[in-house]
């Protein structure tokens, strides 16, 4: 067999592609911040870091936490549990912490779902619940249908090795960027049209990176949608604990329980511990899906991205503390929703514009009004201006699909509230030039 | 389109083949086991599980090495480490845990290796390691050749989500089990013949199930041979720290070092700290590339299957502890020796061969004189009655696709010396059975 003309054995398809997305500005943006990290005292002109969904506002409940249960990390007083936990193999994860993650979830929605901790499956983060959930419901060349703007990661996550297509359905800003079903139908008889077979719809609930969660109405017309249709809902709540008000989070987990006629085999949910809980190194993804076959091949699947023991328990520990997680997740709630309000008054201030969000770790902001040119080129000289000159690292619409040029998403809950403070101040001058700028010419 | 009859929504062909292999007696005897487990005291006549490559014979090291630092995983006099920990999200893995692993592997060589921590790509246990590489060498359709027999694991974790197919390299008896270059040349041709593409080698060094390390002579052969096919290697070390004698372990590392007309940018190490450390809970694979692309898609494929950060710490400290790692590998590897002896020594008294290992937490045993038929019908009918009536579960050598029937994997190193001599009480006892009611009829 003639083995090519290179010198090399040649790597995959895969390898070669550019399919995992990473370099969008999206990522670039990250790179800049690295290369000259804001710091107040030791790099007070280096970049500020606004393009990570990061949940550190309420670290210091998890950090008294653990100073004051060390137990929960602890080895135990006699060597054993160490033994156990360390050789601990079975893909079904730690009973314990599955009871643990199932209670959160319950928690999270007011008691209004329930959750059967036999139908979650752990992974190594939700990047990794996504793409297994890929594999299982698609087949190579099959589409998904996702809502934009939606995360600049599903391209890499829902496509790179799996070979399937993401169909975006294009939400406007006419309408605060709700999908709606007269746009679902049309994206789906569109993909039908060119041949392309829809397995999925994946919605994140709340948005990222919108910030907004989705109406109960619409959770309703989704689901008829599905079920008429025959395909899968993806619904990635990841951002689930992140809702200002819990009850302005409707979960598709309520509607799967109230409604019969629903087939709930077609209804997946992904959770995760990086963004509610702030512990994105930690590696702790979930499915919950109430489908037997996908749980079943969902777990085999999790060979590849098992959650490690030692972090099962200290979790499982601590998630198990009804008094504090009920605590966490209010507080939570509450400090997410000053830091919101106050980012969104100072936009405000600044006669810069945002989404109304209820939800998330950022805002969606509209800097349409110092955009050279209503496209992507111009939305992306923006941002570099932004990174480069104001020293902000904010993520722009088009790195999340968007459809309309000027939006941007803006991270808040990464930083202090200092930091922050100098991030706005950064904004409004930049806002403030511009628009003097714009005056003279 | 037409959505087919099915009332539900469909599931992917991945969901519904059995490349995943689990349904093979390898799991099977797990299964039988966990139904009854052996205990000396609770379940006498219970199964003992010999069919799991865990190693507990050096466990007490780890335990004593945590009981004297326990700072190895708190979290530190302040609350800041918990912080930077659970938030550390960089793929590369944390630095100075890519060096303590460099590190590691070198001294499992003793030194005639140097490995550069940037090109460590760290990922959740060996498992995901191999699939990741399939992934970034080979496309759907494509062909790994490996040797038989093989780990089981492998016809999930290489062919199951990328679409790649085995192409086994059957190995003998006659030449203890070991891969020749003529065997290779005719695997080679054969696919050829059949219009597949072969990517790669993979040999596992030293073998699972076999227990034997790989000769120089041989690695040697390898490289030339993949030199000149243009193939890449990917070589499996996982139990080079389980070599009886660090002398009789030969590393392709330092062969790829020595000679400078091997193309190293085709040869690919796979480590893990499941086996030689017996964390398999933790979830720490690695790869080392000397293929810089390969090492960066590797890097971004990580995202799917992430080490805790929490471990990645722990583990850090007790793997830069040179003094303890020195003496654990020295005292691992002679306390291996030891168990592996008593096993064979016993075995030879009952009258039963094992191929001469010198590696490994099993033994290759020939059952051969026990089957009813030399087949693979005969073995599991074999493997069946040692499962129910000896009450052991080992694995037989047609789920690792060994070409010969009658020879069995059995693990020594998951149990303590006491329960390893009930297991070969039970053995001896069978072969004395069988052998006297043979002499009868």
């Amino acid at each position: 067999m003639a083995r090519g003309i290179g010198l090399e054995a040649p790597l995959s398809k895969m390898a070669n592609s550019n399919a995992h997305g990473e370099e969008s500005p999206y990522f670039a943006g990250w790179k800049a911040y690295n290369e000259n990290p804001y710091d107040p005292k030791e790099n007070p002109t280096g970049v500020i870091q606004m393009g990570l969904a990061e949940n550190q506002v309420s670290f210091d409940l998890l950090e008294n936490y653990l100073e004051e249960h060390p137990e929960a990390y602890n080895w135990g007083s006699g060597p054993s549990s160490f033994r156990e936990n360390a050789l601990f193999q079975d893909y079904h994860g730690l009973q314990t912490f599955r009871k643990a993650m199932a209670s959160f979830m319950e928690k999270i929605r007011s008691g209004r779902a329930k959750f059967d901790p036999d139908r979650i499956v752990l992974t190594a983060g939700a990047t990794a619940t996504n793409e297994l959930l890929t594999f299982i419901l698609a087949d190579p060349g099959d589409a998904l249908l996702v809502p934009t703007p939606y995360y600049p990661g599903f391209d890499r996550d829902l496509r790179w090795r799996t070979g399937v297509s993401i169909i975006p359905i294009p939400c406007h800003s006419s309408n605060s960027f709700q999908l709606t079903l007269q746009s679902l139908e049309t994206a789906f008889a569109n993909a039908e049209a060119l041949n392309l077979k829809v397995k999925a719809l994946l919605i994140t609930n709340p948005s990222n990176p919108l910030g907004i969660s989705s109406p109960r109405s619409l959770l309703e017309d989704i689901l008829n949608f599905i079920n008429t249709k025959k395909i899968h809902l993806i619904s990635d709540e990841i951002y689930s604990g992140s809702v200002f008000s819990s009850n302005d989070f409707v979960s598709v987990a309520e509607i799967v329980e109230d409604r019969i006629h629903i087939n709930s085999k077609q209804v997946h949910i992904v959770y995760s511990l990086s963004k509610d809980l702030g512990l994105p190194g930690f590696r702790v993804g979930a499915l919950y899906s109430y489908n037997d076959k996908v749980v079943k091949t969902a777990r085999r699947m999790s060979s590849f991205s098992r959650v490690s023991s030692q972090t099962q328990k200290m979790l499982s520990f601590m998630l198990s503390d009804e008094e504090f997680t009920l605590k966490y997740i209010k507080t939570n709630r509450k400090r997410l929703k000053e830091r919101h309000s106050r980012i969104v008054d100072e936009l405000r201030n600044s006669g810069i514009d945002c989404l109304k969000g209820n939800a998330g770790l950022f805002c969606w902001v509209n800097l349409g009004e110092f955009l050279e040119q209503k496209s992507t080129e111009g939305e992306l000289k923006l941002w570099k201006v932004i990174v480069d000159e104001v020293k902000l690292n904010i993520s722009p619409g088009s790195s999340c699909h968007c459809s309309e040029a000027g939006w941007f998403r803006v991270c808040f809950a990464n930083m202090s509230q200092e930091t922050l403070e100098v991030a706005l101040r950064r904004l409004r001058e930049f806002a403030e030039k511009i628009r003097a700028t714009k005056k003279i010419s």
